[in-house]
């Protein structure tokens, strides 16, 4: 059969148009803030803030400028959507020599399967500030949760999540996320998710996904420094378990001087929350570089004084995790020698997981 | 006692002078290529490049582009200097958003430690085409053997090695890389190195390190496609043992028409050779986007084909490794679905070694 030319013309036409309504029209943009936020210590005035400004007062500048970053915080929605999109602005390009850009400024999706939460995809990143990415299509149309994690080292200016025009996305109406139990992880870089290949593989984030639990992640890089301010605000969130992995950041000296008042203002403000210390992960670089070893181990002598003074002193539930049974013996889990891959956060969290069950089984 | 003024000014002079001395004049730099190369397929007229100029003819042109990239090329070297760095030149500024700078740009250090190669530090990379870094410091200044990878995702242009005035640096009198033996591995991205954390994480260069061979990288990101030109290319590099790992690239009609004739023709040229066939990694995303699932099922039911078709046909020592075998069953293994981190590129490490010891067993 010939197809005349008009008509062959026309449907072309139509087609082309069916496109372009697809590509503009057919996805449907909401705003992230009208769905669920988890991993947040408080509600904040800022909502992809990590401490809101009032709370911020006295923290050092750095611990403020790093609250902005959105670290832990992760949206959940149910939609039957059959695609998921993703529109965001960040504050500003980053760049981190250790760090792939979708771990710093990306997004990260997982879907609940069987009770189980399970990576669906990211959302890259390109150049500049204003992001917007497929995460997944041609999914089947069934009513799904979804978890999406946010910027480890950035922050998100707006976030919009887009579905098809006629799919149904809300706030989910059973939210895989336990909010009645909590977990509250203070520390450095490692704990803000240095250098997850993705939001998702932080270690807080690993727990979150392997407890049920909402686990707060309040990972200051280079910051955690145990100051009282920090200690003042830590005892105000609300917690059922406290992870300390702020060892990192803190001279010796410091940990001496700071470490054991940090604790003891915890313990006082909290009593029946159960704490868990853990120990500096050995910087990789320190088995060759002797200044930077002795450092570490200097760092761990010191909060391990502090850790049996507190035991000497009758305080109770206290937990504490050696350096040696951190990331394994390999010495490959770290990208740079202190900052964790994939690798080194699956195995942090396969040594704090029995010492949580433990923490939460006690209290 | 008090120092006299004048003194104290010609000693903080002299301890200044002595600094600035350390600083611009104690680092002596040698050209790596006067030191030994590992992971090279043959000699180069390129040295850090992969595969010799006259070798790529006939190759699609994005072979010829990735082959000038360095993934998988070390430089062995012996020194007894407490301090180690770097100076090398990029031919571009590379943005991946699936990669840190560190893995695609830098350089990676390992140290031979009781027999076994260790990590040491990495070359972080700023932007721009010219690095210059500070690898380690701080060491013992006994002898030791290292292992300085090179970039997954770039080229080298030029590379020079610093250590201390009054250290020595030479090739190692009893290089660790046991060159006798040889594994060669064509593939994709996965085997370029997408999206180790750092050079020495691509599964080539681990399972260089845990077997102690020279292990080649013939991984060109998305152009690993089976065809007649590579086969040729493949059968001309001495190996003890080619593994296949090439499934994620080509279509499945691409397997159906490509495998066959490109493994009989490896076959028929290295008889004796073992060839280990890797199916493609199950990409993650592919358990929602049912398009992308139906095209990774099609693409090993193919390569499964053309292996039982061998096997019929009565051809030898192939082995056949099962996308399940590779990853785990966590779905935690990728960066972004389909490029492993170091946590995945550990697994498949971890599931391809048994296959090797076997295969050269037998041979």
């Amino acid at each position: 059969m010939k197809i005349p030319k008009r008509k062959f013309f026309l449907a072309a036409v139509v087609l082309l148009m069916m496109q372009l309504a697809w590509s503009q029209d057919s996805i449907l943009y909401v705003d992230a803030a009208t769905l669920l936020m988890t991993g947040k210590a408080k509600t904040t005035d800022s909502i992809y803030q990590r401490i809101d400004t009032i709370d911020r007062k006295g923290m050092p500048p750095a611990v403020i400028g790093l609250a902005k970053q959105s670290a832990g915080i992760a949206v959940l929605f149910e939609t039957n959507s059959t695609a998921i999109r993703a529109k965001w602005s960040l504050p500003k390009e980053v760049y981190m020599h250790n760090m792939t850009p979708i771990a710093h400024s990306g997004l990260d999706l997982y879907c609940l399967k069987d009770g189980k939460w399970q990576f669906v995809g990211v959302a890259r990143t390109g150049k500049g500030i204003h992001q917007d990415q497929l995460i997944v299509r041609n999914m089947d149309s069934t009513m799904k949760q979804f978890m999406l994690y946010l910027p480890l080292y950035n922050g998100v200016g707006s976030l919009q999540i887009g579905v098809q025009r006629n799919a149904i996305i809300q706030p989910p109406a059973h939210p895989a996320v336990n909010k009645a139990k909590r977990i509250v992880v203070y520390g450095s870089s490692v704990v803000q998710g240095a250098s997850a290949s993705r939001p998702g593989m932080a270690y807080p984030a690993i727990l979150q996904r392997r407890t049920g639990y909402d686990v707060i992640n309040l990972g200051f890089s280079g910051s955690a420094k145990m100051e009282p301010a920090l200690a003042a605000y830590l005892a105000t969130v609300q917690a059922d378990c406290y992870i300390l992995d702020c060892i990192p950041n803190p001279s010796p000296q410091q940990i001496k001087e700071r470490s054991y008042p940090f604790i003891k203002y915890l313990r006082e403000h909290q009593p029946d929350i159960p704490i868990i210390i853990v120990e500096t992960v050995f910087r990789q670089n320190g088995y060759w570089d002797q200044q930077v070893g002795q450092t570490v181990k200097d760092q761990n002598n010191e909060i391990r004084k502090t850790y049996e003074r507190l035991l000497k002193e009758g305080y109770k539930n206290i937990y504490y995790l050696e350096t040696d049974k951190l990331i394994g013996n390999d010495h490959e889990a770290t990208v740079d020698g202190i900052h964790l891959t994939d690798l080194g956060f699956t195995r942090i969290a396969d040594a704090l997981l029995p010492v949580i069950k433990k923490a939460l089984k006690r209290k």
